[in-house]
C-alpha cells in the first residue's frame, strides 16, 4: 500500500541555499521576491535556491508587515545591519538612487554578492566607486536591466554578433511613457535631483543605454538635450512613487529633472544612433523600442508588444523581402522553462524571474553576472555624457565623463 | 538601538490557511503552484493562504522530486489518498482528461474545494456528474479556464454587460495554434479519444465556447465540422504531451481525435457566432481572438497580442472613428496589483495567478467561483454539440445533449 | 534650333483603339472611366488604347452631364442603342444587378467584348445564360472583381500553385464593412430582393468566393446562415446607393435581403474553409481579409492593410519561424509600373486600372481574360448555394444548384 | 425615340481650360500626367479643367514619344521654348533638382503659374529666388509635398490648429528609405551634389521637414548629423535614378550626398522635435511617420500604412484611454470625393491628384496655394541648416541661413 510521505529530499544537503537580505519594501522589493519566490518553479532548486532571510525599511510597520506577508524570516529597519548579517549571502538593493551606492559599497565590502536596481547610482562617479568596491571585494554583482532578460533580446544579440545582419549601421530607440505626463500628477522622488540624480535621463535612458550596450556595443560620444516640461508638480501628500496622490488644495514643488530627453550618439564601430525617452509621452505606456539597420538585415522591437522581434533579411528573394514576426518560443531560451510551445508571452515578472536565476547562477558557478556593476557604471557615465551635452549644448565624448 | 526581528504576525492565528492537495506534477502542476506561492506577493495574505500541502503523482518518483522542488510538506502515488486526507482544504487536479470525473466528484464528496483543470471532463455526462457532486456537497469548485481571468476580459463583460457597445450582433472566435503542426510530431495523449474526450474541441474549442459564454452569453445551437488532417502520428517515446519526442524510425499511431474544428451558433439572444480552433493552424501560436459586433460598438482581442483590447463605438464623431488599442493598466483591476503604470504586460503565469486569487477568495468568502463546474458543464455540452454536429451534419440544439 | 513639334505618332495607325460603350454613370461607372483614361499613363498605348466613345443611363440629365465631364464622345439614356452601336467595341456594365443578364447577354450577341460589374448576375441561372452567351459569341468577357487585381494576390497564386505552402489544410475569409451598420441608414437598392438578387452574399461575398476560386480552388458544398440585422429601414429621400439620405420623417421601407452571412465550406482537394460577411459589422471598413493554412506554410491578408501579404514558412529556424510582412513591390507586377520602389501602396483605383489592362490585353491577344463569364457563374453558383443552406439548414452541394 | 447624342457642354465656354506645359518625361513626368488627366473624374471640371499642351525633355525621343503616349499636343526638347509658349497657362517642373531654379525662375518671370517638385531647389539661396521670382510676378506656385494631401493631414493639422491636442510637447518624425540600401546599386543623380544639392536631405527630409511646418510650425533650430554610409557606387549605366542598371564589371564613382541624416530641432513655440531620415534604413520602404505629443493628446502615422492615423486623447476615461486607428473616409475630404465609405484606401497617384487639385483651384480663385514657393524655401533653410549643423557639429539657428 502507498502512503503520503515527506520529501527525504527536501532541504537536503545537496541544495545550496542563498540567504536574501533584501532592502525596500516598495514596488521593487516586491518584485524581487516574487523573482526569488517563483524560480524553483521554473527553474528548479539547482544550483541554488534563494532563501529570504531579512528584509529592510526604515519605516518599521512596512518592514515588518512586509516580513509576515512576503515571507522572511526576519526584518530590520536598519540596513547597515542586514548588510553586516552573517546569514545574509546576497544583499538586493530596491531602494531609490541616492543610497545605491553607500548600501552597494557596504554590501559588496561585507562580501556579499550584490542585486541592485538600476540606475547602478546617481552618476557615474557613484557608480564607479560601487564598481571598484565590488571588484575589490570579489562578489557577483547584477543591475536590474530587467528588459536585458527578454529572451528575445539574448535571441537578437546572438544575431548580430553572428554578423547575421551585417555590419551595423543605425541604432534608432526609445523609451517613451507617460506616467508624469500629467501636470497634476504629485511630486515625486524622481523630479528630486538629490534623490534621484536625474530624470528620464537615470530612469528610461539608463534602459535604452544599457540595449545598445547590450546588443550592438559601446556608445563613444553623444549629443543631446534634455527638457523639463512641466516645471512644477502638486507636493505628495499619500502613496509612494508611481501611486502617490497629492491633496486637492496641496501646494506646488519645483521639479528638478528633465521630463524629456533626445540624443544622437556614435557607437565604438563607427555607427550612428538615437534615442529618445520621455515620461511624458502622451499615450505611451511602455514604448521601450528600437530599430536596428545593418548592411544585410534589420530588427524592430517595440516595447509594448514585448513577445514579438522583428527581423529583416535582405538575402532574402525580392519577392519575399519583409519583416517576419517572431513570437517568443522554446527555441528562445529559457523561455522553454516556461512553457512548450510560443506565444504565450512573457510578462514583467518572468523576466524579473530570469534576471534572478542569472544572478544565482552566476554566484553558484562563480563567474560574472551579466549585467554587472561595470556594466551599470558604462551606462552611468553615457547618461551624464547625455546631460552634459544637453548643458553645454555640444557633442561630448563618453570619456570625458570621469 | 534597532536590531533584527522576527515578524510577530508571520503565520499568526488572524491569517486563514488553505492547504492544498495538487495532483499532477506536469507543466499544469508547476504552473498551479507557481500561482499558489506567488499570490501572497501580489495580494497579501488576506482573506486567505494557500499552503503546499501534498502533491501526487502516479509516478513516485516524480511526485516525490516535485514535493521537493516545489516545497510541498508530503507526496504520495496514490490520488485517493490525497483527496482523503484531512489536511486537505482544496484539491487541484491538472492531471489529463479521463480522470477529472473521478477525481473531481471524490474530492467533492470528500468535503474538498475543488480547482480542476480544463476542459472539466471528457463530456457533458461527465461534468455533470461532478458538477452535481459539488453542488450536492456544498463546495467551492474552479474551472483553470484562466483567460477569462485576463483584465481586459472582466473590462470587455462589463462594457458588454452595460448595454455601452448597444445589442450584439455577432461574435466571432477562434482558437488556433499549430502545435501539432508537424504530422511527425509524436502522437499525444490529446490524440487519444478514451483520454482527451475529444481533440482540439476539448483543448482549443473549450478555451473559445468559455469566452463566448462569460462576454455573451449562452450558446443555444451549433452546426459544425471537425477534420482530423493528420491521421497518424509517431508513437511517442520519450517526454510528455509538447515536450515528448518520438525515435527516429517510430512506428506510427491512429490519431483518434479531430485537428481542426468550425462551427456556426446561435446565442439565447438570437445573435449568431461562429467559432474555429486548431492544432494544426501552421503559423499561429495563441491566436485566441474574437471580434464582437454591437448596434452600439465592437471589440477586438488578439490572443498574441493579449494585453490589448480594441474598442469601437459608434457614437464617437465621424471622423474620429476607429478601433482604439486600450492596453492593461491600473484601471483594469486587478492589475493594478501588479503594476502602477499600464503597459507593462501580464504574462501567462499571472493569469493564473489571478485565477488562483479567485478561489481562494470565494473559498474565504463563501461564494461561488466564477468559473465554476456549473459554467464548466456548459462548455461540455456546448463541445459534446458541436461534435455530434459534425458527425451528423446537421445544426444541433445544445438541449440536445444531457 | 529646336522647336515645339506635335506629335507624329499620336492616333497613329499602329495603335489599336477600343472603343467603349459604357452603362451607368455612378461610383463604378466613373470608376470604370478613370481607369481607362489612366490606363496609357502607365502601360502605356501598347497593345491598344481605350477610346471613351458612348455613355449611358436612363437618367438623361446623368448621361449628359457624365458625357461631357467624364469626356465620353457621345451619350444615350437607351443602352440597348450602345449595345447595337457599331463603333462600339467593349460594353462596360456598372449598373444595379437586375439588368446584368439583358446588357451582358444583348452586348454579347452584339458581337462586343463585355466587362460587367460584380455579381454577374443576380442568381446563377442568370449567370449560367449570361456566360452561355458569350461562350456563343465568342467575345472576351471580365468581371469586376477587382480585389484579385492586387499584385499581391497574384504572388500568393503563385506561391500556393509552386506547392510552396505544402498542402492546403484550411482557408478562412471574410469581407466585413459596415456600410449599413446604422439602422437609421436609409433604404438602398441592395435592401431590394428584386434588383440585388440578394444583400451581402451578392454584394461582399461575391468578392470573397472569388477569392477562394482564385487562390486555392473550388468550392464544392457548402453550409451556412444568414440574417437580416434590421428588418426596414428609412425610404430613400435623395442620392443613390451608399451616397444616400433619408429625410427625417421618412417611412420605413422593408429590407428584403441579408445583412449577414458566415458558411463553411469544402473545396475539391479536400480542404475545409469558411467565409463571414457583414454589411453590418460594426467598425469594420473594409476586412476583404483571409488566412490560408498549409502543411507547410501560411498567409494572412489583411482589407484593410491591401498592400501587405504575411507569409509563414516552416521550413524557416525554428528560431525565426514567423509571419513576415510584405509589402507590394516592383517584384510584383505590375507594381513596377506604377512604382520604382517597394511601399507606395497602390489604391482602389490603382487596381481598377490593373482589371482594365487585363480586359484590354485579352481583347488584343485574343485569350480569355481573367476573371471571366464562366469564373462569374462558378461564383454566383456558390452563392445561391449559401442562401439555398441558410434557408434549408442543411449542407448544400454546390452541383445542386444549376 | 431616344437616340445617341454629343454633349453639348463639353468644351462649353462656362469651363475654364488651364493648358499645361510639363517639363520631364520620367516617372515624375507621368505622374503628374496622370492627375491632370484624372482630376476631373474625381472633382467635375470646374472651376477650370487641365489639358495637356506641351511636354518638354532634353531627350527628343523621349519627348516626342512622351507626348504620343501621354496625350500633349505637342513636344519640344528645349524647356525654355516651353516656357515662352503663349498657350501655356501652367509649368509643371519634374526634372532633377539642379534646374529647378531657372526653370521656376524663367516660368513666374514669363507669367506662367508654376508646379514644381519638390525639393524647391538644392538649397535654400536658390529657392529664395525662385519664390522671390514668383513673388514679383504674382504667380501662383506650388511645391510637389503630395504626403501632406493626404487627407489625414488635413485632419491632424485641424485638430492641433484647434487645440485638440493641448500644448505640442513634442514632435517625432522619420523618413526612412532603403532604395540605397544594396550597396552595388548604381549611381544615381541623387548621389551627385551638384545636382542634387544634397542626399536624403533633399529627397526624405524634405518631405519630414514639410509635414512639421504643416503640422505643428515653423523650425528654428537644429543640431544634426549626416553620413555617406556608402561611400562609392557603381557607375550608372542604363535606365534612370532609381530604376537605372549598372555593368557586372561597372567602375565605381564616389557618392558625394548624404545617405542618413539626424537631427533635433526647436519649434517656434518651444517644443522640441527630432527627425531621422535614410536611403539605406534596411528593411523600410516608406517610412514617412511622425508621432506627436501634446499635453491633451496624441498623433501617430506609419507612412506604410497610410490611410490610417492614431489619435490619444487624455480625456477619455481612464480605462478607455488608448491610441485610436481611424481610417480614412468620406469625413476627410476629399476622400469623399473617391469613396463613399471608409476604408478602400487612397493610392499614391490619388494623392498626387489631390495635389493637383488644389493648384487648379488655387488658380482659379486667385489664391495662393498650399504649400507654395514661400514654404518650399522654408523646407530648404531648415534642409541647410541641418547641413552645416553637420559640418560644424553645433547648433543652427535657421536665421543663420540666408
Amino acid at each position: 500500500m502507498r502512503s503520503i510521505r515527506r520529501p527525504s529530499t527536501r532541504r537536503g544537503s545537496e541544495v545550496t541555499e542563498l540567504r536574501i537580505g533584501l532592502i525596500g519594501t516598495g514596488y521593487m522589493g516586491r518584485g524581487h521576491t516574487a523573482a526569488f519566490v517563483g524560480m524553483p518553479g521554473i527553474f528548479g532548486h539547482q544550483p541554488a535556491r534563494p532563501a529570504l532571510e531579512i528584509i529592510a525599511d526604515v519605516n518599521e510597520d512596512l518592514a515588518s508587515s512586509a516580513a509576515a506577508e512576503l515571507g522572511f524570516k526576519r526584518w530590520t529597519a536598519d540596513w547597515r545591519e542586514l548588510v553586516a548579517d552573517p546569514d545574509v549571502d546576497v544583499v538586493a538593493i530596491t531602494t531609490p538612487n541616492n543610497v545605491h551606492r553607500d548600501m552597494g559599497i557596504a554590501a559588496a565590502s561585507a562580501g556579499k554578492h550584490v542585486y541592485c536596481e538600476k540606475p547602478l547610482a546617481r552618476n557615474a562617479t557613484e557608480a564607479r566607486e560601487m564598481a571598484e568596491a565590488a571588484e575589490a571585494a570579489g562578489v557577483v554583482t547584477l543591475v536590474g536591466f530587467n528588459y536585458l532578460k527578454n529572451p528575445l533580446q539574448g535571441y537578437a544579440r546572438d544575431l548580430i554578433a553572428s554578423g547575421e545582419l551585417g555590419e551595423i549601421i543605425h541604432f534608432r530607440g526609445r523609451f517613451d511613457q507617460d506616467y508624469l505626463g500629467d501636470p497634476e500628477f504629485p511630486h515625486t522622488w524622481r523630479c528630486d535631483k538629490s534623490i534621484a540624480g536625474s530624470g528620464i535621463v537615470a530612469d528610461g535612458a539608463s534602459h535604452a543605454i544599457a540595449m545598445v550596450h547590450y546588443l550592438v556595443g559601446d556608445i563613444t560620444e553623444v549629443c543631446g538635450r534634455t527638457r523639463i516640461v512641466f516645471g512644477d508638480r502638486p507636493v505628495l501628500s499619500g502613496g509612494l512613487g508611481l501611486r502617490g496622490s497629492a491633496a486637492a488644495d496641496a501646494k506646488r514643488q519645483k521639479v528638478e529633472t528633465e521630463d524629456t530627453a533626445q540624443f544622437m550618439f556614435t557607437l565604438a564601430n563607427g555607427a550612428s544612433g538615437s534615442i529618445e525617452v520621455s515620461r511624458v509621452a502622451t499615450g505611451r505606456k511602455w514604448a521601450l523600442d528600437y530599430e536596428i539597420h545593418g548592411t544585410e538585415g534589420a530588427l524592430q522591437f517595440f516595447g509594448e508588444q514585448r513577445n514579438e522581434l522583428r527581423l529583416y533579411r535582405t538575402r532574402d528573394p525580392a519577392n519575399e523581402q519583409g519583416f517576419k514576426s517572431i513570437l517568443t518560443g522554446p527555441s528562445h531560451p529559457p523561455y522553454d522553462r516556461f512553457q512548450p510551445v510560443p506565444g504565450a508571452g512573457l510578462g514583467y515578472a518572468d523576466l524579473k524571474l530570469i534576471e534572478v536565476r542569472e544572478l544565482i547562477e552566476a554566484i553558484a558557478e562563480g563567474r560574472p553576472a551579466v549585467p554587472d556593476f561595470g556594466f551599470g557604471w558604462k551606462v552611468c557615465r553615457v547618461a551624464d555624457a547625455v546631460l552634459r551635452s544637453a548643458a553645454e549644448r555640444r557633442w561630448v565624448a563618453v570619456d570625458e565623463i570621469d
